[in-house]
């Protein structure tokens, strides 16, 4: 017997719509490409959004039809994810960041009809057009009078497009399964693969975003500053949460350094931020040497990569603003747990409590989680035990798209999703990651986390960056290499940096080999490749794995 | 195209599972009958709601079986919240304050086939057994030793049958569309009519309560109390939002009265709660002849009637805690809108957020509203034009249970659930209910708000209750008459009355006339009950409408 509720689905379209009629005159401020900024608020937004849609309407894009991004956070943007998905299509978010093989693969195996592009990336994409199969628009995200001189076939001019056009539209409503958006994972190993998020995956999502137990409890008393970029699985999903909680956005734009986010949080008043390790510690670096406050900031969420603990430490001990671990998957999303800590915790000393944040956070309701071993045996979540982390929920993957690569493996057969990764469970809900499960080093039967290693290894103050990898041993099977790049303008001793670790991790897990490096490779979302640094390692004959 | 999202359906089941593991040691409080307090936490509620749905299986209850309770805010009511719709069956909350015809006509329209009840209630149950055609088995919600002699026919003690029962229960995955609760209005007209909810609109709900930028923004960090009752559309939805954001709840059972309320606020630290009008006066009245704080208490939401101006005054003036308005109807599951101001009116004076707060609060996201005139046409959303409020969304109804008394009429053909308010929307989202459409009075072919004439009346200090409804005059059409209930031991011309008055309303607003009476007819949710009103002034030959 069915309850008796409307049958109302539920529609991306209906968040900008809820927030142009209640906070039509809240602001979205956006850095320009020229550094000034752009500001208008949510009324305005809907009404050019509706415009967009009349747009790709007249462009002959069709329900289900692929639609590209090429771009940095900015209101335009926000209107491609609003118009894209709204009248049906699929709004695909490229990451300009990929080798130019890769963004050909990815557009032509998405068969994207028509590619919206920021002005810098023009000639990125002038380099590859005549490998586009699918492609026959380009719109470029500007102003007509800076309209460039392009090679790209069929060019247009996104401004020129939207004059004129009807500023109200009358949403489709759909099944709220019909695909909206499409991500595609960076892969370091193989071909990168394609996440189709649905309008339903997406609002759910975004409702766990907005609960006030989020590590980003948005509300319309915040101002957000999503520094992910929103071609990384949605910005974590900031873009639909701001727009349901009726917040104040600000948009970084292409400027990301310490000295244009510190500007931007103090001149607009941001009180909540997101974004990886690395863009903090800019920001932490600009704030040391220049002397400057974030007086308006409370919370930072971290993701992408694990907050080492100098990082929750600089922010909440010198600034005062709230450190948040958050941990996902593109295959996710991506948001897997949030990190507000439980009350209970108050009474711990600030190193305990930072060690609970030093975890990936608590599993937010709406996934499911569980580690299991080898055999698919679920093991205890007390925090000791080890396994495989499987997932499972309304906004996580069943499958890839267009998948032809035989990632079946990737999903079990009673519906959970392989993450990949290797984790503990506690009875808070905490989840720490304790490696990829291609990162394990095995070790005389014993398992050796690389990240253990390298959180390790960059606590010393003159590392810069490290990499734990395993090497082949006759008599253990694997040891871990260490391979690290110095700060600059420091030196360092194998021994000093061995003596440095002794009493921070178990002695047999000790690195045998400290290797010194001048850079690591990285992929094109800026994780260590761990892929490319075997085969130079193996190259120098080290014998990794 | 559809997304490739796994198709996992919203299940009560996975609230409770969720707090189960990830806030197993967070405790839930209840008042016994006996005064004194239960405490357990949610890892125990679990196990006893596994042990519950296995009992529920036994007594041979069915997927979309009705089971009816009659019951305080207690764990043995949140239990079964989750055990009958966690199998798949219906929870129909029964209002024990109804007239026992009503009782009687509910329990036999739902057909329950068992009736869980509160010791309290079971003289009212014995007293209508007979007319019960459905049910099948009664169970006393109470220990073995406390079981009373009964004349129920079949009647089982709650913890003998839950003693010794698995405390593990596999709960079944169904549609999410699938029946989960019932709740009958209580019909200040006609017989009361059943709201079938179902799991989808009870979760998406839940999430909508649980949003940072809700009335009751809900977390781990809280502890929440629920005075309005559970058998009032699922205590406004508080034990599955709770349940969902992990927060400590404290169950008020029958004791509700503002001694009893302090004690428990103070004792239990709860930080914020819920109620009506009535219960917050009383809390007050309380704390002011007492002297007594509530310290931890940061924020109290008011509904099921609009919250005079002396109410917020005397909480956020006196004590400190923010007020805010909530609105909905038992159709609506219940909430419509939440009540946090908007950081624009931070600037305001206190008294103009006051009157900002005076509003029904703002829309929240998933619920969509409009006014319209009596052809149907939208009116603006201006905060002055007036008209129709019509509503919808995933967890408005659509249709009323086994509706064999025509009710068609409230709802659209396109879609719109007639509220039956008359009301005002502005840009800002707030809802401002200018009365219920049959009770708004008709003079000169002006609108006369009653609710408006009854706000100012209560305003004065020596008035306990009033009630404005419409007398016939020859040359209006429509006149409206005051009836009021004085304060103990106060007394009050009409003269006085009117006096007060006239800077409050518009002087063709003002009642030609002030009745005075010893007390007004009441529903039995403690609303006024116009109708019998209306009836009684006509008894008296005064000529209402």
């Amino acid at each position: 017997m069915h309850g008796l509720m409307m049958d109302s689905p539920l529609m991306i379209s209906s968040l900008i719509e809820y927030a142009a009629r209640n906070h039509s005159d809240t602001q979205i401020v956006s850095r320009r490409a020229d550094g000034g900024l752009h500001r208008y608020d949510y009324g305005q937004c809907y009404q050019r959004t509706c415009q967009l849609a009349h747009v790709l309407r007249a462009l002959g894009i069709e329900h289900g039809d692929r639609v590209g991004t090429l771009a940095w956070n900015g209101y335009r943007h926000l209107e491609l994810y609003y118009a894209v998905s709204g009248i049906g299509a699929v709004c695909h978010t490229i990451n300009p960041r990929l080798f130019s093989e890769q963004l050909v693969y990815i557009m032509n195996h998405a068969a994207d009809r028509v590619l919206f592009v920021d002005l810098s990336f023009v000639p990125l994409l002038e380099s590859v057009a005549d490998e586009l199969m699918s492609v026959r628009a380009y719109v470029l995200m500007c102003d007509e009078d800076d309209m460039p001189q392009t090679t790209l076939p069929a060019a247009y001019c996104y401004e020129t497009l939207l004059c004129g056009s009807q500023m109200q539209f009358q949403w489709p409503v759909f099944d709220e399964r019909d695909a909206s958006s499409l991500c595609y994972t960076s892969g370091t190993t193989g071909a990168p693969k394609g996440v189709l998020y649905n309008h339903r995956s997406t609002v759910l999502h975004a409702y766990a975003l907005c609960s006030a137990n989020s590590a980003l409890p948005l509300s319309c008393c915040e101002t957000v500053m999503p520094v992910v970029p929103m071609f990384h699985v949605h910005a974590w999903g900031i873009p639909y949460a701001a727009v349901m909680a009726g917040s104040r956005i600000v948009f970084p734009g292409a400027q990301l350094d310490g000295a244009s986010l510190h500007e931007l949080i103090q001149a607009e008043a941001v009180t909540q931020s997101a974004g990886v390790p690395t863009i903090w510690f800019a920001l932490l670096a600009y704030l040391a040497q220049s002397g400057a406050r974030v007086d308006s900031l409370r919370n930072v969420v971290v993701g992408g990569a694990a907050a080492p603990l100098s990082l929750i430490e600089q922010f909440e001990q010198g600034h005062g603003v709230n450190v948040c671990h958050a941990w996902g998957m593109t295959e996710m999303s991506p948001v897997g747990t949030t990190g507000m800590l439980k009350p209970r915790f108050d009474a711990l000393s600030e190193a305990q409590r930072f060690a609970i944040k030093l975890k990936q956070g608590r599993m937010i309701y709406g996934v499911d989680m569980k580690i299991v071993d080898d055999d698919g045996v679920e093991q205890a979540c007390d925090g000791d035990a080890v396994g495989q982390l499987l997932v499972r929920g309304p906004w996580i993957a069943s499958a890839y798209f267009d998948d032809a690569l035989g990632t079946a493996h990737s999903f079990t057969d009673d519906g959970w999703f392989r993450t990949g990764d290797v984790a503990t469970l506690d009875g808070d809900g905490h989840v720490q990651i304790v490696d990829r499960s291609k990162d394990l080093i095995k070790s005389g039967g014993e398992w050796i986390s690389s990240i253990d290693l390298e959180n390790a290894a960059v606590g010393h103050p003159h590392i810069a960056e490290a990499a734990a990898i395993a090497i082949a041993d006759e008599k253990w099977g694997e040891r871990p290499l260490l391979v690290v790049v110095l700060g600059d303008g420091y030196e360092l001793t194998s021994q000093a940096m061995l003596g440095w670790l002794e009493d921070k991790v178990a002695r047999w897990c000790l690195p045998d080999k400290v290797l010194f490096v001048d850079e690591l490779p990285h992929t094109a979302t800026g994780k260590i490749s761990k892929t490319q640094l075997r085969e130079q390692v193996r190259a120098m004959n080290l014998i990794s794995r």
